[in-house]
């Protein structure tokens, strides 16, 4: 291994074999031969020339191969996993896999925290009194076996080369390389084991790709890695300008999740990006035969009850009080109810979402750094989503504060996210496009 | 300070401040805050995107504030400096600065060692039976007082935020960008003191740059670097594609030196360079009114005999015996005198300079690293140079050794450097151009 050469060859643009790269970063995840200051010039090389799809799949086969692979064989069915690229209000796997479960599919699921202005499942989950996300892996499987899903934190070694190739990332300005995000998130993603994996890309002013054309780009590179190391993916392009749930903070996100599940909530946009993407893991398992059948069996199990009975049954397995999918009081309450007032009238000509996310972080519903810990009570409940009719004086959103000190700043940050207008305009589609 | 946002800065293209630059400077050169791993980041990402002038300049100083100056101010005259970016039989330094100091120049220069295929100053000075090149300040000041010159390795801690980010740039992949080479030499040659600033920028297959456009953009940017920093700089682009001298090994290529100012070598190419340097150093001085004048005034000191004395008198300041300049015999001699048969008949059509440093390296005459002794009596005499005419059975070549077991490895670099064919081709210019 000579790593001066291997970065040579990508700064002048070259082609690294498969045997060099595994090379690399296996010799750099056992701290042997490889520099972290050789990864980061290699990683600035690679955010300037990219990466080619053979490259970018034994990069991602080699931070793979540095830990652990989850072993789901033992489950029956198809094993689906669903990733999203992150955002806010963006509750969907509490809703798409107890559906999913429901209608057969094996959801074996390991999740994150939230970081900065995004939320993290385990965070949400963990608000339900109770429930334990450090599952052991037997207890998993188990779990899985019995009822048809478990949502975990990761267990084993995972892909211990993308931790410290991110942490490295992190501090030398080399987070935003496509390539690099699709090795990241794949790898991990194939190493929990599905044999389908969903990938929810955001996009937008809450999402990490803002644009349009970065969101596909990325998509575009997971499903062709994904495809290429012998998994069944697809993207779906899903907008994250404004927050796509009505509430954010952790228990309100679970509130909002059952009840969506009990059908309280229909036609928001939760629910149908929920319905649509547990829809599309339905099909890519072969369980619906097609995307429309898909949709007419997940509605019918949403309606009929079966999926709040499963989130139920899923929080009950984990050691959480089941009773919350009846009972929403059960949930942690938070003692301040504050509104945000509109300060004119007119329509909502855009919210923005990375502010807002921001706004229920101040509130103590998200980390700033990953030491942090969470209020699992507070948060947000939006009033109105681009293009809704506003009058001054009238709520734009509510705050649910513990902390009285906090209530300035979060009001301060939405406030400023929200504009008004004169005209209405339409909000972006819920869903832009399906790449596979 | 904050390194992420400076590397990010230049990785997406803005330009530095130039306090920001001094401050990521500084703090790497004194361990703290910033990390190897930055640094390197950064040097990858100003590979790709290059500095501006005054992001240069600021670098510069900053390196030179990283350490001490060479305070040359308590010396008379007008301090004259001149740097080659290094090659094989690149012996001008010591014909130059004894005939530049005869004229009344003040010659303090530090110079370096070999590496590599180059040969170094230093090395080949200490060939010279007792001389010394590590001087204190005091004994190399009182020394330029008194005879106008000397030739010594560094003093004080110049500079050693260049020391760590060459060592780390040499194993990142990040040596070849010209902004860095350019602020490497001329932050040290600013810090050594010299009010005029020569620079020998050498192109072709046996220099740092091998082709014209980039030696030109070198040169410019160190001219423009070292002007913005308030000295007299000019720089000039000569041939470095077959060796400059014809003898190649260190005591060898004194004795070229010596017979050179013996003005037993007229008209060859190292004598050619090393006047036409010598008096651009004698006009930036202002010690000749014009070029013509200042070749007119070193010829004189050449053809007299002026500048064999001072080179005596220099070798007998720090030590050495100044009777070399009058017996060779008093030099090294290596015990295996050894011709390189032509292969066959021709003109000699290119000669891969290169090579033939590493077939001196072979020999001993260099270092493969840094910490390797040399052998100050082995080495090389070429027998031609490009354009000429040879004979099969005929020397291309003579090696001088000390270890038999060194002699294959080397006549068959020679030989794999030495094209002959049956076309006269005219060598390349001495001295492409002059930029100011």
């Amino acid at each position: 291994m000579n790593p001066y050469q291997f970065i040579l060859k990508k700064r002048n643009g070259g082609e690294h074999t498969a045997e060099e790269i595994r090379e690399f970063i296996l010799n750099y995840a056992a701290d042997r031969e490889v520099e972290a200051y050789q990864m980061s010039a290699w990683l600035m090389a690679v955010w300037f020339n990219g990466m080619t799809v053979p490259e970018l799949s034994a990069l991602t086969q080699a931070m793979i191969d540095s830990g652990d692979v989850v072993d789901l064989s033992s489950l029956p069915g198809i094993k689906v996993d669903k990733h999203s690229t992150g955002g806010v209000g963006d509750t969907t796997t509490l809703i798409l896999a107890p559906l999913a479960a429901a209608a057969g599919a094996t959801v074996a699921k390991m999740s994150g925290r939230g970081l900065g202005h995004t939320g993290g499942t385990l965070d949400k989950l963990e608000s339900v009194p109770g429930l334990r996300t450090n599952l052991t892996s037997q207890e998993f499987l188990d779990q899985v076996k019995r009822i048809g899903c478990a949502v975990i934190s990761q267990t084993g070694n995972l892909v211990p080369a993308d931790g410290k190739m991110y942490a490295l990332r992190d501090v030398t300005a080399t987070v935003d390389s496509i390539p690099l995000i699709a090795s990241s998130v794949m790898s991990k993603k194939i190493a929990c084991g599905a044999e389908c994996i969903l990938l929810d890309v955001k996009y937008g002013r809450g999402a990490f790709m803002d644009n349009l054309k970065d969101a596909r780009e990325l998509a575009r590179r997971m499903v062709d890695l994904g495809t290429h190391i012998g998994r069944k993916v697809r993207a779906v392009i899903s907008d994250m300008d404004q927050p796509l749930g009505t509430l954010i903070g952790n228990a309100l996100e679970v509130r909002e999740a059952i009840e969506i599940l009990r059908n309280e909530r229909p036609g928001s946009a939760l629910e149908t990006v929920s319905v649509e993407l547990a829809s599309h893991l339905l099909e890519m398992a072969g369980i619906a035969p097609d995307l429309d059948s898909a949709r007419k069996k997940i509605r019918e199990l949403l309606v009929s009850g079966a999926g709040l009975r499963k989130l139920g049954e899923m929080f009950a397995a984990q050691g959480g009080n089941g009773e919350v999918v009846n009972d929403l009081s059960l949930l942690p309450q938070a003692a301040i109810i504050e509104p945000v007032l509109a300060p004119r009238s007119g329509y909502v000509t855009s919210i923005h979402a990375q502010k807002i996310g921001f706004a229920a972080t101040a509130l103590g519903a998200g980390r700033k750094k990953k030491s942090d810990p969470v209020d699992p009570a507070v948060g947000i409940e939006m009033a109105h989503r681009v293009g809704s009719r506003i009058e001054e004086g009238q709520p734009l959103a509510i705050l649910h504060a513990n902390k009285p000190e906090t209530i300035a700043e979060a009001k301060e940050l939405i406030l400023s996210s929200i504009t008004i207008g004169d005209e209405q305009v339409a909000p972006r589609k819920l869903i832009e496009e399906v790449i596979e």
